[in-house]
């Protein structure tokens, strides 16, 4: 049996290519108003892909704003059922002058697919597709229950799916979920993310003067609401990265000593770090910490942009009538996003300038993840994980959030399998995003193979 | 004769407004290299307007960037001359959403001129060309001798005109200048300007991560230049607007009591000017200072513009890779630009945060200014002013820069009578721009009556 999978998949890697550089083409970038039909003809090709697999009641749903894909294949009684997530939304490509080659145009350049989307979403969530279709095709059934939700919001928030989460447990109830959408710690090396920082993220807006004012003839007496923005936002965190905000810290748990201990085993290399990811002058945060500790098991406030007076070409002597600025906050497991959020609302409203209002608005909240290693899906997607790649697998915890998994642990009561194949250079919201190709194969065989071990189980 | 002017001024009133709505329409924005043909149009709209005025020796004098326009009429052998300054650029017009009628597009409302340059300095400018036309009309010549030079950079920094001038003070030697760039006090109130504050206008860009990195996977290690920048300005100035740089206000010098005292004397409303010129919740700015000292004798720091990361619609999880503003300095009398500069730079590095590199760039630089009072010049125009509008002419200063007025003292030892009719709430270099036409009208008056005095003086 196991010959007969590795044969299919091999025999079938330049399908799996093509149909994946298809859906790569599709520019689905959900913060962009002007790209809703390229969200629905996302959509309906994830459906239809779903079809094809072999997976039943393949169905578009409306939401509020982009639509989910469902399908699910239950014919396994007395079996697990795994729920298996993605999202077909991505990041929009800006700076476009930044790309080697057009985002939205795949191409392969050593052994690399470069496209927005490759690794961030929709090349991790199309492997659980094409993993399907390969068990289907090889044992003529599938070895387990199987529900799939996809969502087209997931850069956004995802308003809509955490919604659908909370009035449908029934028909999404499962045993466990499945998410691709973390990376390998190293290529290579089997990894399963086990926990994850939440996100707040929020907008900020400084007003003052009732017009643009011309800065010479009021500057010294009008307040400025750029100033007054960078005033406030300056004192959010230290020069060292430590947030000010009162209490941001109390409920912050330490790693328990054991997981601390493996990602001090673990080969990172901080001025490779350094060096290839984050390519600064030198690396910078919380004194006392790790890096790894800093990035994922620490909270972090960062400015995403900021905008306000006269920016283009030359100089114009303005003092602005509004500024704003994006901004987020980064959380770990027990700090509870309404506590923050309400704690920087009294922040600003305690610093805000003379003469300047702030508006602060929400965008998005989501709580940190940390799921139980020793739940039976946990344990043999390890093994599943091991077996194809040959080397035992680590956990780790990544810095971004998948608002999912908590979506799945307060609605449903599971845990996600969070089993990645992407790397930490592949560029994900930035220019030149990529997904190693062998990765994808090895992601689709390392799927397969967890379906087959996962059915088994019971 | 009188009589003669004031009815020719009387009788053209209409063709006077034709001809500036004409010179309004062309959209010489000088910062924006896409509007340099119009540039071209304007200098020589200028050009023909001072031929038809019968000035001589009209020439569009090309620079490297934006033409010079001169002209002369030379025939008063023993009479003063007066070289008469303006500039035909505008400043950008965005936000253009905000225009109650398009900026381009000069449009009569309430007694008001509305358009992009109809006090700055379009209106003024033209002033000059018709008080000189009117004499010529009149009196069959001209009472003085006359050199107009006219410029197309000064909302950009001036370079053309301050290296020409430098170059040229035999071909621009003059007793006095005359330059109709500031406002009157307030309406009905004849006003001559003696100060000036100097501008030193930079960029700051600062850099970080080699690309634009995923919040969620480096935030707590990544030096973001967003917040570096924030941080960096936040430490410029504090929250009352003392600015910080070492030695700043060592150069400083106090208005004379007397001067102070006048200002006190003058019907500034405080509440007013809150109300109906800034519209902000409060005014702001150093303890201990009047608004018109704040703004007129105390040097001020402003964030013009801030630009960096993400700013579109919606959410992006991003650590830019640069972010840049674009920041002044207001200086008073005896402060040195370059030591100013100097300074910045050298708070700039040793300010900069851990991880991040800032390039500053000067874009201009200019000297503040005082004139004597006691000049013929100076006098001659107070009486002129006093005459036409039938009150005592009030010395006041401007917290804006007009560098021309520098390098006429500097390269050419003469005093710049500063005679300006435009209004406080004029919404220069903002939105909805208007000159008020009746002042436009008095300003042709005085202009004239100030060239007949200044003449029979000698």
């Amino acid at each position: 049996m196991p010959d007969a999978l590795a044969t299919f998949l091999a025999t079938n890697r330049g399908r799996f290519l093509e149909e994946l550089e298809t859906f790569l083409r599709i520019p689905s970038i959900s913060t962009d108003p002007e790209r809703r039909p390229d969200i629905e003809r996302a959509a309906q090709f994830v459906a239809s892909s779903l079809r094809d697999a072999g997976l039943e009641h393949a169905e578009v749903i409306a939401t509020d704003k982009h639509p989910l894909v469902y399908a699910d294949w239950l014919h396994a009684p007395g079996k697990p059922t795994l729920l298996c997530y993605g999202h077909y939304d991505v990041q929009p490509p800006d700076p476009l002058e930044a790309w080697l080659s057009p985002p939205f145009e795949p191409v392969v350049r050593d052994g690399n697919l470069y496209a927005r989307g490759a690794a961030d979403d929709k090349g991790q969530m199309y492997m659980h597709i094409k993993a399907v279709e390969a068990l289907r095709a090889v044992h003529g059934t599938l070895p387990l229950n199987l529900k799939f939700l996809v969502e087209g919001e997931e850069e956004i928030g995802g308003a809509s799916i955490t919604r659908y989460v909370a009035a449908n447990p029934d028909r999404l109830r499962a045993d466990a979920a499945l998410v691709s959408d973390t990376a390998l710690y190293a290529d290579g090396m089997p990894t399963l993310c086990v926990g994850l920082r939440g996100l707040i993220y929020l907008e900020v807006e400084a007003t003052g003067p009732a017009r643009d004012l011309h800065s010479g003839l009021y500057g010294g007496a009008a307040p400025n609401p750029v100033f007054g923005l960078i005033e406030l936002l300056s004192k959010v965190k230290d020069a060292q990265g430590v947030i000010r905000l009162p209490g941001i810290y109390d409920d912050v748990e330490a790693p328990a000593p054991a997981e601390k201990a493996s990602w001090e085993a673990l080969p990172f290399d901080e001025a490779e770090f350094l060096r290839a990811e984050v390519g600064s002058l030198k690396l910078t945060g919380e004194p006392g910490y790790s890096v790894l500790e800093r990035i994922w098991a620490r909270p972090a406030f960062e400015v995403h942009g900021i905008a306000g007076g006269f920016t283009g070409a030359g100089a114009k002597t303005v003092i602005p009538a509004v500024a704003t600025a994006k901004v987020s906050f980064r959380l770990v497991p027990k700090q509870d996003p309404a506590k923050v959020v309400a704690s920087f609302r009294q922040f600003v409203a305690d610093h805000t300038p003379d003469g300047i209002q702030m508006h602060v608005r929400e965008l998005s909240g989501s709580p940190a993840v940390l799921v139980d290693t020793d739940h039976p899906s946990i344990r043999l997607a390890a093994s599943a994980f091991a077996e194809v790649f040959g080397r035992p697998t680590v956990f780790i915890r990544d810095g971004a959030s998948v608002p999912i998994v908590g979506d799945f642990a307060a609605h449903l009561g599971i845990p996600s399998v969070m089993m990645g194949f992407g790397l930490p250079d592949d560029g994900l919201h930035s220019p030149n995003e990529k997904f190693r190709l062998e990765n994808y194969y090895l992601g689709i065989a390392t799927v397969a193979r967890f379906l087959e071990r996962y059915g088994q189980s019971a």
